[in-house]
């Protein structure tokens, strides 16, 4: 039996923050180990191009965040992990999808009903005003990502699966025209995936400006943690763990024990500057050695690209052969000879 | 100073005809001749994908055009001479161009609209029924077919000026993003490309089904031209030369003596049958070396093959550094050592 592929890409536009860590990276770092499965992990480039401009932040942000994946343990000689441009397979794929999708699937697509909406409330003529190719057409790029490995599985957020049943849509047809090329991928819906509380109290997301970057300096991380917004008690009054930044930060990173220990001290009444004093001691430990091996790595970035070319030639063994599959299918192949 | 570059593509869906070879190919084939332009001339079969979903119509389509090309004399020590899909760069130029490239502009293009048109005058209720993405967004491969190497003049038809203005819009978007990487392509504009009627008197072209295959055997070639329509008129009549499918046709292959004689032979009143045996025998005549030449290279694809690779070297020595400058531009480069 062949081991099932799980797909997962990270757009490369930020600084991974402690809530990425929590909610996303640790547990596909974790799965990254299970030996049933094969995890294609990807930074994904050419989709940084549609939000972002500003050419040394998509650079900055793809070698934080491989440095990141690297030093938090990523188990490459299980994981795929590669940079979607290594693979431009995956864009010719793009363009192979793109010519059997229907505009009207697109049409459909949430981001770009989201875009429009907000053109329509702000009381544009034009609802398309701002909105470009990339937005409008990115989910057919996410369809050939999946579908350029045969991936089985994608775990996603609720709001993605559209993502999945798009790909399925395209996949079904292409292989309704050419053969049966392309498995159709499953959605795996994180029901549960841990979110954290970002600075001001609003979920952490670079798009709220609220977060705290996972590698920060030992300074920066105590002082970004005594900048989070609590309520005005009093040291002495019992406080509410739930809902609490703090406590929700804390117990991400803590053992049940010590989480029944925190607990009982909020019961107790324990003061603000204090927890927060406890919380950076508590997740400056814990990242202490995965921080060492980051800045190791970002002063060594030839060390990150070997294992992205490592990764690269994982990746497109499987990508050129069926690509080579695929362009026979629909016509384009070489002359043989 | 560097010779222009002049860039043509042509769809990999259909097989070459009387008409395509007088509008369209033969100019071409001339101008590759000329010593002060560089011709970048490709088989567009990454666009065929749009339009046909029948791989060995594809597939052949691209074998045809390439031989008929070779066979007429192309001077491929002067013209580049590749396929689209040896460049995968382009696609990869086409998705960088996708994420700067407006929603807004797709929606105003012509034959988008001709699609939508088209719905609504059938009295759909879903204005994009039917229309793939691939024909909403082809205008901007098209731009990247003319951006990746800098074309100076790409010849069109009025109908497809607006390609070339959107090629200009979207590469003077790119330039203001990232730094002056692309020139603005002009319209060459063929006020008077020569057209041929087809069979049945219309325009000759594959979507009405009335063409003459450029290289069809001696035997088919009669038999077409004898099926050519013609009015009523008797022999021994006085015929009109001007509007005359057949007439027309002799005029695009005869000297200026030689149509002046024709001219005499209508006002004489010269025969259908007696017409269309003249006009057999000379488009036969100027035919025979080149279809020899046709025929030989169909029986030996290797060496269209070998053209081809030959032709894809040159286009790739100018798309795979380029395509470097502009994965540094974007930021999506590779680390570098």
């Amino acid at each position: 039996m062949s081991k099932a592929i799980v797909l997962t890409g990270i757009t490369t536009t930020g600084t991974p923050h402690l809530g990425n860590y929590v909610g996303a990276i640790r547990p596909a770092i974790a799965a990254s180990k299970d030996a049933n499965v094969t995890p294609f992990y990807f930074l994904a480039d050419y989709h940084a191009l549609i939000k972002c401009h500003e050419p040394d932040r998509v650079r900055q942000s793809s070698l934080e965040i491989a440095a990141t994946w690297l030093a938090l343990g990523l188990d490459t000689s299980n994981a795929v992990f590669y940079r979607q441009s290594d693979v431009p397979e995956i864009l010719e794929l793009s363009w192979m999808l793109t010519c059997v999708a229907a505009k009207g699937l697109m049409n459909r697509a949430h981001a770009y009903k989201a875009a429009v909406a907000e053109n329509e409330q702000g009381g544009e003529n034009d609802p398309d005003k701002g909105i470009t190719m990339g937005l409008f057409s990115y989910p057919i790029l996410m369809a050939a990502d999946m579908l350029m490995f045969n991936a089985n599985k994608v775990p996603v957020g609720k709001d993605q699966i559209q993502h999945i049943e798009m790909a399925r849509d395209i996949a079904g047809r292409f292989n309704h025209i050419y053969g049966e090329h392309f498995v159709l991928p499953e959605a795996v819906v994180e029901e549960h995936a841990s979110t954290l509380l970002g600075l001001d109290g609003r979920k952490m997301s670079k798009s709220y400006n609220n977060t705290i970057p996972l590698f920060e300096s030992e300074k920066k991380l105590k002082k970004l943690i005594n900048k989070i917004k609590t309520n005005s008690l009093e040291p002495g009054e019992p406080k509410d763990p739930e809902g609490c930044t703090l406590f929700g930060i804390y117990q991400a990173f803590a053992s049940q024990a010590e989480v029944a220990e925190i607990r009982q001290r909020y019961a107790d009444g324990i003061a603000w500057g204090e927890m927060k004093q406890v919380l950076f001691e508590h997740i400056n430990e814990h990242l202490i050695p995965a921080r060492e091996r980051y800045e190791a790595l970002m002063q060594a970035p030839e060390h990150i690209e070997e294992q992205l070319q490592e990764g690269a030639k994982k990746a497109r063994a499987v990508s050129v052969p069926f690509m080579q599959e695929l362009r026979k299918a629909v016509g384009i192949s070489r002359i043989s000879l």
